[in-house]
């Protein structure tokens, strides 16, 4: 049996990224659903995610959306790290508020691949857009 | 005397903000210098802001930047938000290493405001650059 | 009868624009639909388009996204100008090349709006995508 | 003599450049300097350069912008893509303005490297400012 060209599956790889990745951890993203280029998160907003005007901070959706990116991007089995990220905050998003990502896979190439992650509250109103572009490295995960 | 006419100053601003700010004070931000359409931040890099690839998390040094952001776009006294903002990350950031965030005020005008955050590491190496814009209300605080 | 309160049109705002628009013009941009809040266009690569790598400059497809922005966020009837847009250049463009441009509102608020301009060429391949950031403004068209 | 590792000077890679691009031609783009990762360029705006405000379209800052970086991140020697860039148009340009950019090169590493573009008026005063994200190829100019 030829292991060497065994790759990971989506699944595989997002369990070993989530099993070490503390800050998702402390956000408590749950995994909705993951598969090739695709990924969708959710988590519930805490106390301690709130800034001075006592709505969520942005760095939640931002980190929300950026895990979304990382897991769809890595799924391929190739290691993928994000060059540049743009964020829109839409609509207020207050404590007990469940946030879900959607990913979209705008464009894959060779060396860089194009994302759009979307935010929902419960209420399936869009929170927070994301558009990210990631470099695709040849080391397999 | 006319109570209604006095404007907070930059710092009784932005400690009203921060005193509020329970992600911000997870974070462990520390002030280094706040002015009008300014500021400075730094944290610490721990455990539990790290990825599924033990470095820090994007959302990390997103944070702060976005932080530094807000206290520089508010701290003239009128309540702003930011509406949208692109980050690049250039530099890994690991355990241990010490951010700081230093902010530039590159347009202001009467409706939006255009400011750039760059976030360096305790080698002088900027490890992270965002752009971002708010909107100015009217709203005192 | 209250003309003062009569608003014109979206087709009626988007042939003033065009009218004047000398720039468009030059484009050779063909208008393919236009709507409150929703715009297509159209234009015909030429040789006068190319840059040093003979294939279109950046700039082409920019300024029809940016072209497509203006007009569904001005269609609504009050003059709206751009903050902040960010573009990915997906797909090489060639002379001789149909472009074509699609717009989504992904957010209308009171002050600022939303939009995703994305650009196809003849053979239905996204070759750009456009994130535009507009401020809306109360003067009336 | 080792004809292989002859390298182009950025100015012979520049004129190359410029010698094919008819667009950068109809703008009639000048070259102030150029050197290893910096490039500054200007303009005159003319009629065909407005909008249906009357004022210079969006696209024209943002395509001496997007040459400008294509000239600094081209200049190395490698030929170089633009993957993501982003404008904010901070103020109005009319007719007969004279625009001039200059690069700023923030961080160059083996794959990707980020490049800041500001576009000042003949009063010195911003009127534009990108961020830009290229690809650096191993194709040699």
């Amino acid at each position: 049996m030829d292991r060497i060209h065994e790759m990971k599956t989506p699944k595989e790889i997002v369990d070993i990224m989530m099993s070490k990745d503390q800050f998702s951890s402390w956000l408590n993203l749950k995994i909705e659903t993951i598969d090739k280029g695709s990924c969708s998160l959710s988590c519930v907003i805490k106390k301690e995610m709130l800034n001075g005007f006592e709505i969520a901070h942005g760095g939640i959706a931002y980190s929300l959306a950026d895990s979304t990116l990382a897991f769809a991007a890595n799924s391929y089995g190739f290691q993928s790290f994000s060059i540049e990220t743009s964020i829109s905050h839409l609509v207020k998003v207050n404590e007990g508020d469940t946030l879900k990502s959607i990913s979209n896979e705008i464009h894959r190439g060779n060396k860089t691949a194009l994302y759009q992650i979307e935010i929902f509250n419960q209420k399936n109103k869009m929170v927070a857009i994301l558009k990210g572009t990631v470099y695709i490295s040849k080391i397999v995960w």
